[in-house]
């Protein structure tokens, strides 16, 4: 640790993807074995941690139950270590530009005049449906999809009244505790109500588990497993392919509440 | 390369991420290190078949002015190695499920009775904003993103038709030949023609070239770079943050053709 040397900090906006370590891409694993200081989230695998095994390692995601880290405070963490010369990961579930607030610390970093690179990963938008035997496009089933939050109601409210009914699949992430809402708002504007819809929990982990079920189902309410996993929901034709596509017997398990 | 040993061929696949050979996952260099046969398409690094030395490499992509492979010979391709116990990766540009035509090859894998898995890849659906300093989302910019292939208008009039005025990121791929008239549609459906729209060609690579400019210059006709290189289309407000994120000066260049 010279202190004479200039040295410059640096800091990588990096997507860990959706869970399974070896989703990594070989920048962000590069990364990760160089770090100083890795700044994690609670969708990041440990596993993912362990190839950072010089670093100093700080959770700062939301936890159950407790008060999330400011935002202000990791763009702080992440300014301090860079300005000391050290190397931070900045390690951010799926990739970190899909609603992973990776703009507002990217323009943090670049506002204190710090560098940075952006590492994209494989984002669980399009990896949960994969990795559960449902593309996002087929040829002759959808050419295109559409990809919301669904943590609130401004969110997704503009984008998914407008889109024509059945001409995308919808992916709603961050989505679970809204989906009876977010069906109903599909259902009123014209998509038809026996539309497959799956419902991804834990995609690409051993515990991944994939619900199946149709829009209605879905506006009828589904009970959510426990641990406030984070799901993925996928609406859409391509649902379909899922039995063709996966060898287990699929589970569908819609729990009517109303 | 015994007779007797009961070998299952195994299918991967795999997508190869926006170009980048460090954008592969772990998993996706480990299938290549592992493999037999590799069927690769266009768009793949050079330097990710470098990571399957041991395996036969066989080009079925799209190569300009040469007849494509058809789908049917590469399904067969895959299917027949698979029978005689080969571990086959199928190496596809971006993420196998995204326009790749990857859902048709699963597809053909099951009912060939082949076992087989879907690797996620990094998608340039997002990567390639990402990597040019240009988030799909933003909060309080951009709480979603539509991504539709640009090759035919019925791929994207629908969605591209329906879906609210700057109420989201719209991504194109595969559609710089018809920018002009995707342009035209936006606007015609009220999209500010102001509306900034970023173009990225060969995201992620040494070679890339990003170039900001309006829907209205869109819709004018840009000159595009010769060589043919695919290009991603990222439309919306969060183009703007590129300024604010990307050190370099950016070089404008819409030519108006009208």
């Amino acid at each position: 640790m010279s202190t004479t040397a200039i040295e410059r900090g640096f800091v990588s906006l990096v997507g860990a993807g959706p869970g399974d370590v070896d989703l990594l891409t070989r920048r962000a694993v590069k990364r990760l074995a160089e770090a100083d200081l890795v700044l994690y989230d609670a969708l990041v695998d440990p596993e993912a941690l362990a190839l950072a095994p010089g670093a100093q390692r700080v959770f700062v995601g939301k936890r159950a139950g407790r008060p999330a880290v400011r935002q202000e405070f990791i763009n702080w963490l992440m300014v301090r270590a860079a300005r000391r010369g050290r190397k931070v990961v900045r390690l951010k579930g799926g990739d970190p530009f899909v609603f992973g607030r990776g703009g507002e610390e990217a323009l943090a970093l670049a506002a204190a005049g710090i560098q940075f690179e952006v590492v994209p990963g494989v984002s669980s938008a399009i990896a949960a449906g994969a990795l559960a035997g449902i593309p996002v496009t087929h040829r002759g089933m959808s050419t295109g999809f559409v990809v919301v939050s669904g943590h609130a109601e401004e969110a997704y409210k503009r984008i998914l009244e407008s889109v024509a009914p059945q001409s995308a699949t919808i992916v709603v992430l961050m989505g679970l505790g809204r989906m009876d809402r977010i069906a109903r708002l599909l259902i009123e504007r014209g998509w038809n109500a026996l539309t497959p819809a799956a419902v991804v929990f834990g995609a690409s982990t051993a515990s991944s588990i994939v619900w199946t079920v149709t829009l209605r189902e879905l506006e009828r309410g589904i009970e959510l497993p426990d641990g406030g996993q984070p799901g993925t929901v996928i609406v859409g034709e391509v649902v379909k392919l899922r039995t063709a596509l996966v060898a287990e017997t699929v589970e569908a398990a819609a729990v009517a509440e109303g």
